[in-house]
C-alpha cells in the first residue's frame, strides 16, 4: 500500500485507529476455546466488528509465537483474511525485528512478501544495514522504534547522544538511509510533549502511536502535537477495544469502544481542516 | 542449562566454539531438497558431525521465518533433536527479541518453555522492563546485544552517551537489573580491542562473539582480551562451518572447519592456564 492511499483510507473514514491484536487465549470470550483455532476465529470477529471504524490492524507476533506453530497458522490467516476482505486496510506486523543485513533481508521477505504485511516495526540498535533491507520493498513500510511507552524507555532512549537524546538521533540518522521515504516510527502516547521536538525532525513521516489506553496516553494531546497536514499519525489501541468485554457481545463492546476512538477522532480532524 | 554446566562442557571439550545454524536452501548440498524437511534433515547431519567439536548451536530464527510455518517446523523439530541427542549442549535462539514487558513475558515462554532453548538473543533499546521478564527465568540465559558485529554498530552503539559509549551504558545499566546474573552479552569479534574496555564494566559474564570467519574477526586477538578465568567466552562460526563444502562431502568438511576452530582454541586455552 502507499503512503497516499493510507492518507485517503485515513480521510475517507475520518479515522487514524489502529487496532492492535495481541490475543491471549486467557482473555477471549471462553467459548472461542472450543473452535479449531481461536486466535483466528476471534480476530476474524474482531475486525468484522471494527473494520469501519479504523484504518489499520496491528498483530502483536509474540502472542502468535507464544502458541508455536499453531500461533504461526493463526497469524496466517488473519493476514490473509485481511488482505481478501479488506484490501484497503493498512497491515503492521508488530514484530520489532532487525538483525545484520543478510537476516534482516529475511525477516523482510517474510513479512512482506510471503505473508503480505505492509509493514513491519524494526528496532535500530543496530544500525543502518540491519534496516536499509527492509527499506528496498516498495510499497512497503518500516516503522522504527523511536521512542517507545514504557518505562524501559528512560533507560536508554532519552538518554543524551551528544547534544540529543538518543532517539533523536535515531530519528536524524535514519532520515539519511536509502529509500528513507518508506520509514515510519513508533512514539509512546505517554509523552505527547515530546512530540513538538519530534516534529522538529521528521515533519512529514507517519507515526504509530501506541499506549492509548491501557498505557496511559491521552488522544487530544498526542494530535495537538502529533498531526501534521497528511494527518501523519496511526494511533494504536489493543486491550481497550479486543476486550472491551468477555461475554457474548465481545465484537459489539469492540465495535462500540472503536467506534468511540473513532468519534474523538473525527471531532480532532474536523477541528483542524 | 546452569553456567557451570556450560564452563565444565567448555573444559571437557577443550572447546567454545558455537555454530550458527543459519540454513538456507539456495546453499545447502542440492539432494537435500528432495527430502521432507531439507532443513532439518540438513541441520541434524551438521550436527552429528559438529558436535564433539562445538558447546553450543545457534540457529538463527529469522532464516527459519522466513520459510513460514515450514521454517516453524524445521526450527521445533531442530531444538528438540538437540535436547534429545545432546542435552549437553548449550541452545542459544537468535531471535534478537524486545519488546514491552508483557509482550517480553510470551517470547520468553514462547522460547524457554515452549521450545526449550537454554538462551535468547534480545535488543537492550526498550530498556529495563522489556528484559527482565526474560531474565525470571531459572538456569535460561538472556544474551543483550551490546556491540554488534555489523557496520550499523557504529550508528548509534559506539555513540557517546555522556562519558561513555552507548554499549558500554548498555553494559552498566543492565547490571543493575532484577537477575541480571542470567544475562550474558553479544560482542562482535570485528572490534577485538574494545573487550579490554568491556572486561572492565563486565569481568565475569560470557560474551557471544559472532564475526569469527565471514565478518572477519580473528579468534586469537578476541581470546587475547576477553577470555576470563571461566573461559567467558562462546565464539560462533555460522557460514565458514554449514558452508564448507555444497556436495557430499559437506558434513566431512563441516566437522573439519570445527575441528580446526576447535583445535584452535585448545591451543589457546593450553597457553593460558
Amino acid at each position: 500500500m502507499t503512503t497516499n492511499q493510507l492518507i485517503s483510507e485515513i480521510r475517507k473514514k475520518n479515522s487514524f485507529l489502529c487496532v492492535g491484536l495481541d490475543v491471549d487465549l486467557e482473555k477471549i470470550p471462553a467459548f472461542f476455546l472450543k473452535e479449531e483455532d481461536p486466535i483466528f476465529s476471534f480476530n476474524k470477529a474482531i475486525i468484522d466488528a471494527t473494520h469501519q471504524f479504523a484504518v489499520a490492524y496491528k498483530p502483536n507476533t509474540a502472542f502468535y509465537e507464544a502458541y508455536g506453530i499453531k500461533g504461526w497458522k493463526s497469524l496466517e490467516k488473519t493476514i490473509n483474511y485481511l488482505n481478501e476482505n479488506y484490501p484497503e486496510i493498512f497491515t503492521i506486523a508488530d514484530a520489532k525485528r532487525g538483525d545484520i543485513g543478510n537476516t534482516s533481508s529475511r525477516y523482510a521477505k517474510a513479512f512482506f512478501e510471503d505473508l503480505g504485511f505492509d509493514s513491519i516495526t524494526v528496532a535500530p540498535y543496530m544500525g543502518k544495514d540491519s534496516i536499509e533491507p527492509f527499506l528496498a520493498f516498495e510499497n512497503k513500510h518500516t516503522i522504527l522504534l523511536a521512542l517507545t511507552s514504557n518505562e524501559g524507555a528512560y533507560d536508554f532512549q532519552t538518554k543524551k547522544v551528544g547534544e540529543q537524546e538518543l532517539y533523536k538521533q535515531v530519528l536524524e540518522t535514519s532520515k539519511q538511509w536509502k529509500n528513507s521515504e518508506n520509514l515510519m516510527y513508533v512514539v509512546g502516547a505517554t509523552k505527547a510533549e515530546y512530540f513538538t521536538d519530534i516534529r522538529k525532525i521528521i515533519p512529514d513521516s507517519f507515526l504509530l502511536v501506541p499506549g492509548i489506553g491501557a498505557q496511559g496516553g491521552n488522544l487530544r494531546d498526542v494530535c495537538k502535537y502529533g498531526l501534521n497536514s497528511n494527518i501523519g499519525l496511526l494511533v494504536n489501541s489493543s486491550r481497550g477495544i479486543i476486550y472491551a468485554s468477555k461475554n457474548d457481545d465481545f465484537a459489539e463492546a469492540a465495535a462500540g469502544e472503536a467506534k468511540k476512538i473513532q468519534f474523538e477522532m473525527k471531532a480532532i480532524l474536523d477541528g483542524v481542516h
